[in-house]
C-alpha cells in the first residue's frame, strides 16, 4: 500500500476519514505511524495528496486529508481478456488496476474452463478490492471498470466492434506474422487469450470485429506475464 | 509446460528419455496423451524438437525424441535483483526464466529482511525446477544463471563494476529526471531493488559501479510486475 486509497464512506467530514481493517492494521504493523505522522492517500477516482494520521487505536485510524494532486493518466487501453484460471486472477486484476488499465472484459472463450466463472473473486465485493489493492501499489486512484461476458459470441458479434471502432483492435495471437506494434500514440483494444489459446474460430470471429492479429515472439508468456509485457510494448512501458 | 524440458539424467539413450514425477504426470493428466503421440521437447540448454511418445505406464514415461531446432535467442541482459520477498520469489524466477534473461544475480539490500534468504526455493534444487517451470511455460532450453550474494558491499564494489564495463549499466530508482531508455540494442546490466527501494547510499553504490538512474514512470510496481515492463521497455516486448 503505497497509497491509502480512501472511499466515500471512509469520510466522516469533507476533510476527514475514519479507516478500519485492513488499512488501518497496515498503518499499525507495516507503516507503524504515530499521531502527526503523513501518509500519502487518494480518494478513488479523484485527487491524491496526504493523510495526517490524528488518532490511531485498536479499532479505527483517523486522519485530515488534504488532497490536492491528480492521479497518473489513464492508459489509453482497453484490455478483452478471456477470463483467467483463479488461481491467476487476482493478480491479473490486480497487475492490470497497478498498470493504469481502466477498462477491463472478462470473456468466455473455449479454452475458459466453466469453473472459472464460479470463483469468489468475480464479487463485486472481492473485485473492488482487488482493484483496489492494484491502485494502492502503483499510487493512483482511478477504479477501473470490470465487465463480465461470460457468451463469446454476443460479446464478440454484438459490443467487440464497438469497442474498437475508432482505435487500434489487437489480438495477441502466437505464430501469426505480425509483431505487435511499439509506441502506439492512439488508443487501443486489446484481446488475450486462455491459456492454450483462442481457437481459429473465435480468432476469426475477432479479426472480423475488427482486430489485427499480432505475435509477441516465439516465448509463450502466462497472462499474468503477457500483460505487462504487452502493455509496455504498446505505451512504452506505462510511462505516459 | 508447453515444452517438456530434458535433463542428461532423462536420457536412457541418444535418441531416448524416461521421465518420471511431474513431467510423466503432467503429460497423462494435462496433455493427455497416448502412445505414438507427440508432444514439444528441448534438451537443457540444447536444442528443442519432438517427443514421441512410445510407452505410458503409472512410473514412467518413455520417449523417442528428435531435436533440430535452435531454442530462442537469450536477452542480452544481466539482472540485478534485491532479494525478493518469499511469497514473491518463486514466480519472479520463472517469469525471469520465461522472459530468455539468462544471468541473474540476487543480492543484499538495507530493504531486504534477513529471512528472505532463509527460504527453501534458494537451494539448488528447488531454483533449478522453477527455472525450469519458466523455460518449459516459455518454449525455451537454455538455463539461467542464477548468483547469490548475501553481502552488498564487495558485490557493489568488487563485482558490479565488472557485469557494467562494456554494456548498458541501469539502476530502475522511481524519482529519478531520466526515464529508462527503450530499443535497446547493446547488452544491459539492470539493477532493480527491493520493495521499498534502494537506500540512496546503496543508489550511489550502484551508480559509482557505472549504472545510471532511471525512472519507469510515476507508477510504483511490484517486482514481479516491473520485471517484464522493463525487459519488454528495454528489448521491444522481448521480439529480439
Amino acid at each position: 500500500m503505497n497509497l491509502g486509497l480512501l472511499f466515500d464512506e471512509d469520510f466522516v467530514a469533507d476533510d476527514r476519514v475514519v479507516l478500519r481493517g485492513r488499512r488501518r492494521q497496515h498503518l499499525e504493523t507495516v507503516l507503524k505511524v504515530s499521531e502527526g505522522d503523513q501518509v500519502p492517500v487518494g480518494k478513488v477516482n479523484g485527487l491524491m495528496g496526504v493523510g495526517t494520521v490524528l488518532r490511531l487505536d485498536d479499532r479505527d485510524a483517523e486522519l485530515s486529508v488534504r488532497l490536492d494532486t491528480q492521479p497518473p493518466n489513464p492508459l489509453p487501453l482497453t484490455l478483452v481478456l478471456a477470463m483467467p484460471r483463479p488461481k491467476m486472477f487476482r493478480r491479473v486484476i490486480q497487475t492490470c488496476a497497478a498498470l493504469g488499465v481502466k477498462d477491463i472484459w472478462l470473456i468466455n472463450a473455449y479454452k475458459v474452463e466453466k469453473s472459472f466463472w464460479q470463483t469468489p473473486w468475480l464479487q463485486d465485493e472481492q473485485l473492488r478490492e482487488n482493484l483496489a489493492l492494484g491502485l494502492e501499489q502503483a499510487c493512483d486512484t482511478q477504479m477501473p471498470d470490470v465487465h463480465i461476458r461470460k457468451l463469446f459470441k454476443p460479446f464478440v458479434e454484438d459490443e467487440l466492434p464497438g469497442l474498437i471502432k475508432g482505435r487500434r483492435g489487437l489480438i495477441a495471437h502466437p505464430g501469426t506474422p505480425d509483431a505487435c506494434p511499439t509506441h502506439l500514440s492512439e488508443p487501443a483494444t486489446l484481446c488475450i487469450g486462455p491459456e492454450g489459446g483462442f481457437i481459429p474460430y473465435e480468432v476469426d470471429k475477432i479479426i472480423a470485429a475488427g482486430a489485427e492479429a499480432v505475435h509477441l515472439g516465439s516465448r509463450i508468456l502466462r497472462v499474468e506475464t503477457a500483460v505487462p509485457v504487452l502493455v509496455s510494448r504498446l505505451y512504452d512501458g506505462c510511462l505516459y
